[in-house]
């Protein structure tokens, strides 16, 4: 989906040059809130229901204290057993994790963990979509890539401990920063599989 | 799926007298193991890829000790946006709440959270199958019910505010409790959404 100014001028990316001079270690968080905001728009709009799963707590100790709300005093992180988004779109079962590395050139397939692998092709199997959202160091637009053409790798990093920036482009959708959704991710999704079906 | 003993007689459900002797106040906390045993159950066995959802937490702060791991020192419980439990069954997405009451007679809607509901309306606008699973206070079995079915009386509470035991009776699937998977649930949402196209 294009977007537009008001004056009906489309939206060019260039013209967000400010953002690209922040600092380097705010772009994780920005990452993930780009992700979120757009999966936000799109519940909203009501193209897809996207959710993010919480992160997973093992709660050991709450207080209650009076007049105001619980308070977790002790808790710990566990493993989550799935990706972090899983939701619907065009009726089928979407699910993604999203990853950026701050390589220019590779994504090292030890950014991924094992239960994230598994999931994935639980969903595959299952017949959702599963997939991945990459997105490389210097770059502000995306890949949307099937987890197909990263799970064989994973297993076999013998032979392959990352994936090149290459490969990743070959065999995947680019999804440009936009403006709102941030990442139109779900063009590129209707383009990797819903067009043609191919 | 009819559970049937190594020597063929069938699991009856009769034999768990001992079961139903126990004390009432760890059966809401039985009622979620249940539910989580069953989903893993049939994760397990491939059938269906259904994950209970993490309670999402605030983390305010957290301790990074050496040696040990992580611990959360300060955290809240923020109020959920989905439902607890989301996956994939035959293909098509599933969404569903699980509520158990005391009342061996009707079941409370103010045991409905808004934010549940209005997910479970989402998930039918989407295209996915979104139901309620339900026990009533002194039965072993539970009922599947279909959001369609409870949804518009809990907008209008000024009519009813709660569910009569006969109304979801003749407006679900029993589901009897067994032993693997302990509620096979699944069984109930093959009738109520797979049989015959009704």
């Amino acid at each position: 989906m294009a977007f537009r100014y008001p004056n009906g001028r489309r939206y060019n990316q260039s013209s967000q040059q400010g953002r690209k001079k922040e600092n380097y270690n705010n772009r994780g968080m920005r990452f993930e809130e780009d992700i979120n905001s757009s999966i936000n728009y799109y519940r909203e709009t009501g193209r897809a229901l996207i959710h993010k799963k919480p992160t997973p707590v093992q709660i050991v100790s709450v207080d209650y204290p009076k007049r105001s709300a619980a308070k977790i005093t002790e808790a710990y992180f566990r493993q989550p057993s799935t990706t972090d988004y899983q939701g619907i779109y065009r009726g089928m079962p979407v699910d993604f994790e999203a990853k950026e590395t701050r390589s220019h050139t590779s994504f090292p397939l030890k950014n991924l963990h094992l239960h994230q692998v598994k999931h994935l092709e639980e969903v595959k199997a299952h017949g959702g979509l599963a997939f991945l959202l990459l997105r490389f160091g210097g770059e502000q637009a995306m890949y949307v890539i099937d987890a197909a053409h990263v799970i064989p790798w994973y297993y076999d990093q013998s032979e392959r401990k990352s994936l090149t920036k290459r490969y990743v482009a070959s065999h995947s959708c680019i999804v440009p920063e936009k403006l709102q959704p941030r990442y139109p991710f779900l063009d590129a999704v209707d383009e990797l599989y819903f067009t043609n079906d191919s």
